[in-house]
């Protein structure tokens, strides 16, 4: 099957999960307070900031998508989870609307990021309000496995902010005090966890047992760290028309992404020079200097290798969960779609 | 009985509340990663922001006190609804960390607060994680009452972010643009909300009908706009020796309390004095003569009439809820203490 081939049936997968969830999504938004309710459509794109329809690119609905086609994947109605879905949906754009606040990023899918709109006070109170609506939408669900997906989603929820945490505690520190494992780790709590959680949601709500469901959760954590450094690639190489973001974004930022610091760990000149541009302000020539010299000293093949070899993790465990490639073909579809989408 | 008796009886119950939460409360919070754990021990007084140990002032525990007396006011076991009165505890504190970081407030139970010390990410971060806590210790629970207990609270988690929400809006607006009306509401979402929920959950986990389960809900919602309407007279007339704040806090930061809406509200020359005053900065002689101003324009009276007010209709709800006395008295006491405190 060519990639474009691939890439068409995912957009379709991800089409079909967008469809099924958003009557159910929107109609619980609806029921947040007024105050609140106009942030959280504005962050979804259904809104402008004063309030008149819109119909801006919304998220890529990979987590609800990755729900429905494990529950799919391992024999259940995907249909009876769809609350579930909702709730992963809700959990991640809670944190996105926080992290927001606290990265101090001003763009989020190619418009002003909500707390430049509505101040952040309004946007920590939104996404507080989010994460209440998922746990509302789970403790509602009447579905048997909707205690277990709770739980996990709540456990899920404390591993995001350690990531989160860490995330930004590494931006105070210097270019070689951060180490290539808790950077990984990082990755791995900050994207990996929720896409984990989504697909061992997915497996509980077609009644899986233990052993499949943490396969599937480590399924969706490989896929996610793969994601990652995908996105952190984008960060550096993207293509700003289609990022919605500045050229060399993460670079700007002094970001310690993961290819920035296989670079600063690689011991080669081309890592020292990287550093001693992190020390000081990035503008535009200092941007693609360091560009090039996280690509001179590794760093880019290596996350490029990294994320390949994550890949393979995921589809080991894909097999191990979900052992008829027939019924696992839309997991594997998902999976390879966002580690070679371009933007 | 004599008001001495009564306190004591109060700050006993609490006392035996937080002993029988707590060891279950340290044990949770102990879960949480390294990161987000220092925060958290800090914010609840148990570290210093070195991660020594400390044992500085602890909230009063009215909350889970609630829980318990309710759940022993309607028969049932407290110490079978001890998970679910730590979930509301640390909702409670969640709540706070978002609030001291959205309101910048610089002190909390007399000592710098967390996001002072830790910064407005990690206190974000930190809350968001205790909201999750809450949320996992409710999903754990095998009390048949637990799942309705945590539609519940996730239900009053967004009535305080709505209450938070219009407590931010009214900072913005003018001294003539706030009514009474809509700042009882947002006490009673900010406040009352929890107050009620609490006692609710109590009721649930004594096996209690919707009826009594409303009606104890309706008793801690009066309760605690009682407790708010003293809070805010406190934050005018408040000792600073006792209440860890300057004299005048809420006056200094423009608040509009519910005294001083009242009073902005009364058509009186003490009222349009106020209403100038609150137009320029709010200095140490503007703060007392503010102060002045809201007594002559009657906001004084007028709260402490109106706490008045709010405890006879909780002490109603209560006995639609407990009509038995003696069964009812814990609560009546815990209720009769929060709005008789001065600090």
């Amino acid at each position: 099957m060519s990639e474009a081939v691939e890439g068409h049936e995912a957009l379709a997968l991800l089409e079909r999960a967008r469809e099924s969830v958003d009557p159910l999504l929107r109609e619980t938004v609806e029921t947040l307070p007024l105050s609140l309710r106009g942030i959280a459509k504005y962050h979804f794109g259904w809104e402008s900031a004063d309030g008149a329809p819109a119909a801006a690119a919304a998220g890529k609905a990979i987590r609800p998508a990755l729900v429905l086609a494990s529950a799919r994947a391992l024999g259940g109605d995907p249909g009876q989870a769809l609350r579930a879905a909702v709730a992963v949906e809700l959990i991640h754009n809670f944190t996105l609307l926080h992290d927001d606040v606290i990265d101090e990023d001003p763009t989020r899918r190619h418009r002003p990021t909500a707390w430049t709109v509505f101040g952040a006070p309004g946007a920590i109170i939104a996404g507080d309000a989010l994460q209440a609506l998922a746990v509302r939408m789970l403790s509602e669900d009447a579905h048997p496995a909707a205690r277990a997906a709770s739980e996990r989603l709540a456990a899920c929820v404390i591993e995001l902010c350690e990531g989160q945490q860490a995330d930004c505690a590494f931006e105070e520190r210097g270019p070689y005090e951060v180490s290539l494992d808790e950077c990984l780790a990082m990755a791995t709590a900050k994207t990996g966890a929720l896409l984990g959680c989504a697909c061992a949601i997915g497996a509980l709500y077609a009644g899986a047992g233990a052993e499949r469901t943490a396969a599937l959760d480590a399924f969706g954590r490989e896929a996610g760290l793969a994601f990652q450094l995908i996105d952190d690639l984008i960060g550096i190489w993207g293509d700003p028309g289609r990022t919605g973001k500045p050229a060399g974004a993460d670079l700007v930022a002094h970001k310690k992404s993961l290819p920035v610091v296989a670079a600063l760990a690689s011991g080669t000149p081309a890592g020292a020079e990287l550093a001693e541009l992190y020390r000081g302000p990035m503008t535009g020539a200092a941007v693609s200097r360091a560009a090039d010299a996280v690509e001179r000293a590794g760093g880019r093949d290596w996350a490029q290798l990294q994320a390949s070899d994550r890949m393979a993790a995921a589809v080991q465990e894909l097999s191990r969960a979900v052992p008829d490639p027939g019924a696992a073909g839309e997991l594997l579809i998902l999976a390879e779609f966002v580690t070679r989408r371009t933007r």
